[in-house]
């Protein structure tokens, strides 16, 4: 078969370029000083025997974050980016990520508490490692990198040959000829991507093999790194000899499973070799790469995706490796990884014949300019060695006098870029903050998560076989569809809310003025507001705060608000304070007070200086990328400080609060209060009873209440509802300006998930 | 207290004229000969324990309908309207309601059944009646108004006031005055709305006391009718007094019970009167009114509007009735109905007097012209007795020989009218089809309904203290509210739906020419359609039914489809037919066929004059009043005629099917056709599993299957679903235009209702 050939005339080119795509990275919980750490993985993180993204390695100190599959390498990147996200900010406060793949400062053996897993075969399997190969050797890190081919390239490619009957074998083929052909060359991905130059003294048992000041490409990938007895190896001639020789090793007992094989390239598709013939090779793992300390998670999309040519050549050139040419590329791979980094490798004319090969795929695939720029940036580095990484690494080393140090500067920096925009996942960040934020809630507790339209704010979301849809963060199955049709219309809320007690303000519509003043009994004595339908900025808006008792007053507020518009409404007027009620299932989560954009004096600046200190808050922003908005000093603005007797440049005494909307939205720069504690038990009990009657699970209600530490009375003087919103915000809970905050997500994941410990 | 001088300067001539009012009809059930029938109170009514709409009085033949109180006499109108629609609809074949208040054919006394009740009391009550009574006069039926002043007037009423210091009290001397003044002027509504002049001569025990020929004005009204023994006599001096001389007649035992005293005002509140002196008269029942014949349900709105402001004159006037005025009322009122109905009354100038003074008030209240006019109208009517309802009914008894088959012949008609439109409730045909039918259903199984918001199609249906709320018919309680949204999103629909296993058409987007050829081995061998994101009129649509195979005729078909839109699809074809399946909980209810509109050739007719044939069947008509819509013979039906070599005059031969369009929507003139037997049960299981993965209670689910007959595989060739809709039509199921009807609106009443059989 011409793979070559076959591409070109059914062109196959751009089913060859996709695929799909999954990273695990490995590293180690440090100190600020970079030292491993003796705690346990955190309890935040949830369990360890499910969780799809946060788990632990060999020790409890060793995370492995792991990326869902995905079609792109940019939306595994973006996964990974989250998933670090959550996990530096779940972190306790002095631990942080160490960002190379040697572990620095290690404690002495016995402190390493090997990963706390439920099962016990897991267990022991990790004590049988540590007689193996003793503990430090474990604590090594590296990113694996998971890729399979598009399945439709595999069946067309299959269909277009003749020469291979079964589509199984054939796909067997395919997949170890590339496993073939990248064991030989893995040099060339460790030559430009390896960065473990150096290592503590303490993490050689028999002392260190490197001379004084002597750095390498690679000790992780050398004969001191994470390798098997050299004695042992396997055939890739093919599947059968490939299971054949593993089961021998295991079977001898060189081997405690056949997963202590720690090749370079894993055939992937079954738990056991022998199973994969029937089954066949699903997708392949490539575990050479060290984590790359300049990057935030461990690799560069770059990098990624010239990872991703350098496989696709590995399956695209005409020739298959052989059992020699295997164990060729692993000598070379050792030589390499032994090599100064700053020097010429001994095999840099091998490695620009392979580029070249690679170039050329590139032009007969039409690639994009993207990668050819980046192989051939790569190509360049054959001539520059000081331009490989692990040159850059060993000049980083030099310059903060050891990698440690380096780690640690490079982690606390890490650490404190993801969590500069706490309320946001980075990656995401095109969703509304909300549906960030159960993500982040959902990815901390490992459950599946599965973007099903990104515009529409659509997740999946499942813990074993429990799929649960959610829009919006708090749209789900527990809400019956007809709550939001209820909410929808205020006629009906009202209708409802008053059918089952609640307080309700009452209000008619007139559209002439003649109807309205003789309707004037109906409403004498009572607390109303008179205003028009459409309300503009407050325009023929009267209130009779203490109830109208005069027919000229109450004819007169008519004729104001019909100078505005062709319809009126005399509503009941509350008195109080309006609150916002947070109701999940049987209870209020949290209440929140908005309170108009305002600044308070302190004698010394103007108004201006002052609104521009409190933008400088770190949750205000454009509003939506941020959980509060930034004052604007809009005309509005101005023309409400104008009422008060100020301008922009007044300096206001200290301590006055100075108004600058009459509004209260966050959206126009209000303030949001946590008023939890300080809410009467009464009113949450009433807040979830009208969330109940609407049949809602999410709701957010809103009150208006004269005194919040007096008990609830049944009636309009005590407290009236004026709104229930189906898709409440949970951000202005979660992320008050002042106040305690209220993790509101967590408890829609806990009412979707009860069975989720 | 001068009532006058209060509406006046306080202005409630508004609220005065406000209420609540509901009305209770009682007939007969009879065959087509106008004889009662002696079949038992239909099963498809439900159960009589709770029916707040349809009950039966007396006997088992004697309906009676029941309004809910309504804020407008239009509104209780509707209702009745609405009542009468079901009751006739449901009524057998045989049987229709007797629009006389006199009955006629009377059978046998032992043939006549008292209504069967459940609670003993009741059946005993009606035995004791027998007794004291006989059957037959207890036949005879009538008109219940009932009517409440708006609170807020007696309330605004009280506060102006000075002399009563007890609000209940005031009220109840309010309520009292009324009674007292109707009693004493009852007379007059006699004179104009009575319409019972005869009746049979077996009616009576002792032999008929009226003359051959004698007509009088109204036997019910008189001693020979619905009337207490003379001797009881109730004091309406004071409520305490009412509540003395009512219960010493109870005790005496010359009443059975309070109810049965047959005064023509009952102080309505409580149970018993005594109790009324504490809770205050809430509303009073006024029991004089005739059917009128000529009204289809009993009663005009024009003359419900002459009561209304007769019963406001009852209160308006300066005096009140003392005792003797109640007897004198009661004596001139048997006179007057004894008086020959085309002669003058003995009391016209009193009546005069009085209407007089009601034209007054309504000056004073600057009443609509309405009602002036109607008022002017009856005042003429004392000078000219042959235009009162009772005159224009002996001229219609004489020219029919007999007001049993006068009234046979009326019964026939408004039974005809009633089921003209039988898909629609008259009254409430500005509502959709499907709430109305769902109201059809809800009315005649007795859930109280409550029309939350009209234009919105807002119900709320209760049975017990069970609500449920319904918008169009049927979105609740019952969907998750994920569902809908779910829906909404067709991309997220199909991740949705593959997810859980369905055969899901696959489709994939392309923006530019290139990159769907690209992708061209993707569909290679598979069957698609190409077409423009945005189809219109099937432009640009090319179908690869048995695969496409060819790479150059996939670049020639997407070519195509790019002429007509910026982005095209490429999409799963799937051979087969569509069927709807509505899914409501585990069951698929129905399965349908939209045909795309036709004609069937019969070899004499031309298409348009087949067209005009086709288009008088009873369901078509504008497509939103009717569950069919008519086909009009545009430009499409013209251009798919010429594509088929025919033009509307031409005369298709015998049994060809013409096919007028190509989209087999009901609105554009398609034919519904029930397949719910044909259907293998495997789809109707597939319906019913997509329905719950999307957590839907009713579904409307769409699936192309190429043979109906055979059970379904599992893959798309077998069948594939293209659509879930959570708003589904249900008119169609209900009154399909072919096959049989699925009265899945009453499906929907037992889902949110289980309890009620």
């Amino acid at each position: 078969m011409n793979i070559q050939n076959i591409i070109k005339q059914h062109h196959l080119e751009l089913l060859f370029q996709q695929g799909l795509f999954g990273i695990e990275k490995e590293s180690q919980r440090v100190y600020a000083d970079g030292s491993i750490v003796t705690t346990d993985h955190p309890k935040a993180f949830g369990n360890r025997s499910f969780h799809p993204y946060i788990q632990t390695d060999f020790a409890e100190s060793q995370l492995e974050l792991v990326t869902p599959p995905s079609k792109t390498l940019e939306n595994a990147m973006r996964w990974l980016s989250a998933i670090h996200e959550v996990t530096l900010r779940t972190l306790p406060e002095d631990e942080y990520i160490f960002p190379f793949s040697m572990p620095a400062g290690l404690p002495p053996e016995n402190q390493i508490k090997v990963a706390q897993l439920d099962n016990p075969e897991d267990v022991a399997y990790r004590e049988h490692l540590v007689k193996s190969y003793g503990k430090y050797k474990q604590m090594v890190s590296g990113i694996h990198y998971n890729f399979q081919l598009e399945p439709a390239f595999v069946k067309a490619l299959f269909e277009a040959q003749t020469e291979q009957k079964s589509a199984v074998d054939f796909q067997n083929d395919l997949y170890l000829k590339i496993a073939k052909n990248f064991l030989r060359y893995q040099w060339i991905l460790l030559y430009f991507f390896s960065a473990t130059p150096t290592v503590d003294k303490n993490y050689f048992r028999n002392g260190s093999p490197l001379k004084p000041n002597q750095y390498v490409r690679s000790l992780r990938s050398s004969q001191f790194g994470y390798v098997n007895d050299p004695e042992i190896k396997v055939s890739f001639e093919s599947l059968q000899s490939y299971a054949d020789s593993l089961e021998h090793w295991v079977n001898s007992g060189k081997l405690i499973a056949e997963k202590e094989f720690y090749s370079n390239v894993r055939l992937r598709g079954a738990n056991k070799a022998r199973d994969l013939v029937k089954t066949g090779i699903q997708y392949l793992e490539f575990r050479l790469f060290d984590l790359n300390p300049f990057a935030p998670y461990g690799m560069t999309l770059e990098d990624a995706k010239f990872i991703h040519y350098f496989i696709l050549l590995m399956a695209w050139l005409d020739h298959t490796a052989d059992q020699d040419d295997v164990e060729l590329g692993k000598t070379r791979l050792a030589e390499v990884a032994w090599e100064d980094p700053l020097s010429s490798t001994t095999y840099s004319v091998e490695g620009e014949l392979v580029l070249l090969e690679m170039q050329k795929m590139l032009e007969a695939l039409q690639a994009s300019d993207e990668i050819k720029t980046i192989v051939k940036e790569k190509f360049a580095q054959f001539a520059n060695p000081r331009d490989t990484l692990c040159a850059n690494v060993v000049v980083a080393i030099e310059k903060f006098a050891g990698y440690q140090k380096l780690g640690a500067d490079i982690a606390k920096g890490n650490k404190k870029n993801a969590s500069e925009r706490f309320y946001a996942l980075s990656a995401f960040d095109n969703m509304e903050l909300s549906t960030q934020a159960l993500m982040f809630d959902a990815i901390q507790k490992g459950l599946k998560v599965e973007i099903l339209d990104e515009r529409d704010q659509f997740l999946s979301l499942q813990y074993g076989d429990h799929i649960e849809y959610v829009k919006n963060g708090n749209m789900t199955s527990h809400d019956r569809y007809i709550s939001p049709l209820i909410m929808e219309n205020k006629v009906v809320t009202k209708k409802v809310l008053a059918k089952a007690g609640f307080n309700v303000p009452q209000s008619v519509e007139f559209t002439d003025i003649e109807s309205a003043v003789k309707n004037f009994p109906l409403f004498e004595n009572r607390a109303v507001v008179i205003k028009p339908k459409s309300t503009n900025f407050g325009l023929g808006i009267t209130i009779f705060q203490y109830g109208v008792q005069n027919r000229d007053d109450f004819a007169k507020a008519v004729e104001i608000a019909f100078r505005e518009d062709k319809e009126i409404m005399v509503e009941d007027y509350l008195v109080g304070t309006e609150y916002r009620f947070f109701v999940l299932g049987d209870q209020t989560l949290a209440v929140l007070l908005r309170v108009p954009a305002n600044v308070v004096g302190d004698g010394v600046h103007s108004i201006k200086e002052l609104v521009a200190m409190k933008n400088d808050h770190p949750l205000r922003g454009d509003g939506s990328r941020t959980p509060l908005k930034k004052i604007v000093l809009g005309d509005i603005e101005k023309l409400q400080l104008k009422e008060q007797g100020w301008t922009i440049d007044s300096i206001p005494p200290r301590d006055l609060i100075v108004q600058l909307r009459a509004n209260s939205n966050i959206s126009t720069g209000g303030d949001s209060i946590d008023m939890t504690d300080q809410m009467h038990e009464s009113y949450k009990q009433i807040a979830v009873g009208i969330s109940k009657a609407m049949g809602a699970a999410v709701c957010g209600v809103d009150l208006i209440i004269p005194d919040l530490t007096k008990p609830a009375e049944p009636h309009l003087q005590s407290w009236g509802v004026i709104e229930a919103n189906f898709n409440p915000m949970m951000m202005m809970h979660i992320f008050p300006y002042a106040g305690q905050s209220r993790r509101v997500t967590l408890d829609v994941l806990k009412m979707l998930f009860p069975e989720m410990k």
